[in-house]
């Protein structure tokens, strides 16, 4: 199984540069020393996430040909909005397949990026983008297991191996594995003393078995959607993710849910960015369990997404 | 009276690279067209506001003499922490003068920056600035009356006509008029064709009125402290940001307090954007009243500060 190298990163920064904006490291001197910690705000990404990097640069592979058949994806997060988004951008049709028990307001924001939304049984949510791709031809997006898609979310890595060269530590959140696959072949490449750390919710700690046991472990879903970081609730990191993990990843650790709840409330009052509780769990090892991390001057921790509810929002500010 | 040029805001621009971040512009493709809108945001500056743009310009611009002797400033505002957290990157001392009635909290961020905090009645706050100047012979760090400030300001405009070069519209909110002084004369040297608006709250419209008249016009403390745009209740531009004012702004408009809190939680929701009212002023103008802006396919709204108290943010994000 071949690993996404810097040269493929590189490659895709060149694609997803003008679409994906270029986030700069903010320094969060709020949070408490010894060292610096910067954060990486990929919410203000247009479709409030860094999933647009990846969907992006694999969409902007196919030939024209391909994406001429359509496009689907599976989805009940911010990687539908990422596809939708940019199949539009190159007037292709995407068809994105969302379980049907998904937020209204999130298949409201996929339709209105353009996109046709087929609602199925959670069961079906992995069956029929297959069918589709069988029947009609239709070119599958995933959502992390897959190079191309590792490769432009390895551009956050890169941006941070430019902007920080003497950076030591970078903290990534966890799910399928495809942003910390990208992010840990780009920073090992470019800065090959940094740590990099993926970061879970205790509640979907699937990830952080896997790296302790050597072998890929999955959760139940019942397990894994106890955490309010439903950006985090895979069951199990890809087979391509899972490679990169054990090629070029230092530790995965937990995080509790009240040590996310902690850190959206300091990444918005102190910091002045709204995170979705999936991205604030990176800052919350930083503020809460430092003592499990590589030491470390100069700390990156990546704010994956930002489609906060505005009620979860309004509840964490009051409770200060 | 000589006005700054693109010269002093590029020689700015050297000065506050790695101090000030360099933000990018945040599409904001949730507001409504024609045209496009783009975020430039400030609050992500390490004190949460622009002000340490400007602050950081004038002190790293002073002698080591006069750095030695000791700064002092007048404020209760974001720019007392910009001066003493730019003091403190030069080890230098500085004294903030800051009015009695000011919130604890903001007190308290101005001390943990190092800084000594002298509380004084509102009506002293200029007089005692200007007293430790004749006696202790401390260099006065102005909030806006100043070309080296807005010089530093101004590379926010240089820095958005580099970044988009076909700008049409630049929406900047008014208090002293540093700010707007700075960039329309950075965005009217680079691209002479874009447009520089200001807006201020209908509450304390001084500069808007003085910009109709022709003529530098004084409000009143209890008019302009009726608008929760706290940023923005100076009573009066500056004598040289008015000379700008009247050289390269295109024209000063107003917006409810009503259209200031829709701002606020469409940057927040929509925007993943944390502001304070004073920084949702320019957005309200794109979103509100629109008609009474010129034509334009890509504007940019100024997000000057990020400072919310965070029981107004929680009460903004309930009533949605």
């Amino acid at each position: 199984m071949e690993l996404v190298t810097i040269a493929d990163v590189r490659a895709a920064q060149d694609r997803v540069a003008g679409v994906a904006v270029r986030t700069p490291l903010i320094p969060a001197p709020w949070a408490p020393g010894p060292g610096e910690l910067f954060v990486k705000p990929e919410m203000l990404q247009p479709i409030g996430a860094f999933k647009i990097r990846g969907a992006y640069n694999k969409i902007a592979g196919l030939t024209a040909d391909e994406r001429a058949r359509g496009l689907v994806a599976s989805s009940s997060g911010n990687h539908a909005q990422a596809v939708a988004y940019a199949a539009r951008m190159f007037d292709a049709k995407a068809t994105i397949v969302i379980p049907d028990t998904a937020p209204d307001h999130k298949v409201a924001a996929t339709r209105a990026l353009g996109a046709e939304v087929l609602l199925v049984p959670p069961a079906e949510r992995d069956i029929l983008p297959r069918q589709l791709v069988e029947e009609r031809g239709y070119i599958l997006v995933p959502p992390f297991d897959d190079g191309a898609i590792i490769a432009g979310q390895g551009t956050i890595g890169a941006e941070i191996a430019d902007d920080l060269p003497d950076v030591d530590l970078v903290l990534v959140p966890v799910s399928g594995g495809g942003l910390i696959s990208g992010i840990a072949a780009a920073v090992k490449a470019l800065r090959p003393e940094a740590r990099v750390v993926g970061v879970e919710p205790q509640l979907a700690a699937d990830a952080s078995e896997s790296f302790r046991t050597g072998r890929r472990i999955a959760w139940h879903p019942e397990q894994t959607h106890r955490t309010i970081a439903d950006g985090l609730r895979t069951v199990s990191v890809g087979v391509l993710p899972w490679e990169h993990i054990r090629a070029h990843v230092d530790d995965i650790v937990t995080v509790t849910e009240d040590e996310i709840r902690a850190a959206m409330r300091a990444l918005v009052v102190q910091g002045r960015l709204v995170v979705e509780p999936s991205g604030a769990a990176a800052t919350a090892a930083y503020l809460s369990i430092r003592d499990q991390l590589p030491e470390s001057a100069r700390t990156v921790a990546i704010a994956s997404g930002g489609n906060a509810d505005p009620a979860m929002l309004a509840e964490i500010l009051s409770a200060g």
